[in-house]
């Protein structure tokens, strides 16, 4: 096995599901992994000790809210997004594309990239495919990602089919850049699918990439406001046709439920903000499914947020406590319940690679859909 | 020695400064002692486990703010306050005489109480001397404190006189109180003095309580506009009348020349919101004076906050990295600074304590009073 790249080791003849390992220049991460996202070089209300403690091996950071603030040059001259952040597992950084689609207050595109409004401080930028590998290999990252562009859901046909072609065309740019640049000594780079719920057109999308040739490929643009079934279908369409020794990325996903129905259908990566969002909401999750520790029915319970989990919270805090924390809007608060939340997703991810490795993910899958399932519905993802 | 109470253990010749044993239901306490201040039941931003790897001993929580919210009897329910915050060391509540007197929009004030309207929704409260002891007995802390008055300053010297004789009378109230619950078996019941900067009235307090009799005497209604000099000065005066084998608490007081400047003038105990709420708003204490963490000089600044001090995040993050967090209102900011400020003023009194106990305080306090009176100048207390 090289140094870099990617690792297959275990897939479950039912499902698809897949056990591996992908190795970075910071280390290896076995998957499927969730990463916890770090936007601007940190997980909110996290020390780098607690995602140490709990084991995260692959965190994700985001190129242009890191451009904008404190600016790449900032972080390159102080020895990269690894150092600054004093963080020497793997890091993964998106490029910026899906963040210029939902943050920027205006936006023009072009065919050489796209002209965008900072929502700090309104003054203009100009990103183009090369510029966002520039801004990542200036980061350091270990997994960066080419510049795409998303679309609102729904949009028609004929928009989605400009999306696919111009995000190919910099998918492209982006590859030669990142070859210039000779930066694979260190970092990988991955494509960008998109294409909407049209599988004829994710498909076109993933040849197409195939082609330009990445060390991993992303499903993006999904997640948008699509139906859930719709989702797992078109990933369900797409993931067999995605190439077997590399690593599959679905971006922006999901809820519990969502991470064990795609694991199933062969993805081996994902982010979401949900478990460190939430968390800051007062949603915190459990096997027994979400609860709010702001309702009033925990101000004397002194059991843990979980009974089942063995996260350092539920061990040492009742609800009644973070409820009060939460009420009192106290840091604390988005302390224990980012905590427990992240734990609450890494763990599941531990169990479906120990389960996928075992040959016992079926049944792990049936345990975990009925439990997430059920619960989902009550909820206020 | 007996199980709870204070032992004097070493006394400086030169300044008077004390070094001794304060016996806690939930252990013993090294003085001279900070109380890193937790007013809603956490210290702000920090886990129970980095209180506990600060090797804080005593913390203190505030009665008037629990009692308003989630409310004394929840706490009691719960098993009090130490059950409530899973922390097993020790605990000193304040009456809430200070915060009624500086959040309550509106209050009345009579011989038998104080009527308060709530700074969370404005309902009308009444408190007396007993409920004061009712609450705490409730919570259950180590160290309780008498409900005294609190007076502006300046004040005239017949109202601070009022104050003086509402105090002891409410004292003699407390005392009785807290004898009637039989709470002493775990609990230390505490006279707070009055009197301004008017040294007879301090010491006509001080004699007035001596003869009720405490297991310890707190000096209020100081730091609250007053001259530094002048503070120092009427602490100066009163100390030598404390009786030796009691503890000796400051409130609310200070700075670190403060504290360094009233450990020299005979006081034991400590609390302030400066480390904690400084570190919210981005000052952080060095040896080398107070820094604003969110100064543009700090964007390029690989050092730690401070290269002499070997609290965790001085030996991992740094400078520019905070700097970063706190412009991008990261929670992460507070989290770190809060801890870097409180390890820096337990580093003080750890190192007066030895040096106290080793017979060179002189040295350490003319070391001390240098670094922090020259920069103190130059902050923004």
């Amino acid at each position: 096995m090289s140094e870099r790249g990617f690792e297959l080791q275990a897939v479950d003849a039912s499902t698809g599901a897949r056990a591996g390992i992908l190795y970075t220049a910071h280390g290896p991460v076995e998957t499927p992994v969730f990463m916890p996202v770090g936007t601007r070089a940190t997980v909110k209300a996290q020390t780098q000790e607690m995602l140490e403690q709990l084991d995260a091996r692959l965190i994700l950071a985001n190129a242009y809210h890191l451009y904008l603030r404190p600016g790449h040059d900032v972080i390159g001259h102080l020895g990269g997004l690894h150092r600054f952040m004093s963080w020497d597992r793997a890091i993964l950084t998106d490029s910026g594309g899906f963040q210029i689609y939902s943050l920027a207050p205006l936006r023009k595109l072009s065919e050489d990239g796209v002209d965008f409004q900072s929502h700090l401080d309104g003054s203009w930028h100009h990103l183009t495919p090369e510029k966002a590998i520039d801004i990542q290999v200036a980061l350091g990252s270990d997994i960066v990602m080419v510049l795409d562009e998303c679309q609102r859901y729904p949009a028609p046909r004929q928009a989605v089919e400009q999306t696919v072609a111009l995000t190919t065309n910099w998918a492209r740019r982006g590859k030669r850049r990142f070859e210039e640049l000779d930066a694979n000594g260190r970092q990988m780079l991955f494509g960008i699918m998109q294409g909407g719920t049209f599988v004829d057109l994710r498909r076109r999308s993933l040849e197409e990439l195939l082609a330009i040739g990445f060390d991993g490929y992303a499903i993006g643009g999904l997640s948008v406001g699509e139906e859930r079934a719709e989702m797992y279908d078109t990933v369900e369409a797409i993931t067999p046709l995605m190439p077997e020794e590399r690593p599959r990325y679905l971006m922006g996903v999901g809820t519990p439920l969502d991470v064990v129905e795609c694991v199933a259908r062969g993805v081996d990566m994902f982010d979401c903000v949900l478990p460190t969002r939430n968390a800051r909401n007062g949603q915190v999750f459990t096997w027994g499914g979400p609860l709010n520790i702001k309702n009033a029915v925990w101000m004397r319970d002194s059991r843990p947020i979980d009974e089942r989990c063995s996260c350092f919270v539920c061990r040492r805090y009742s609800r009644a406590y973070i409820r009060h924390l939460y009420v009192a809007n106290e840091i604390l608060s988005a302390i224990l319940c980012t905590y427990h939340n992240l734990f609450f997703y890494l763990d599941i991810m531990r169990k479906m690679r120990q389960a996928i490795r075992l040959g016992t993910f079926s049944e792990v899958y049936t345990e975990f859909k009925a439990c997430f399932q059920t619960k989902a519905e009550e909820s206020t993802y």
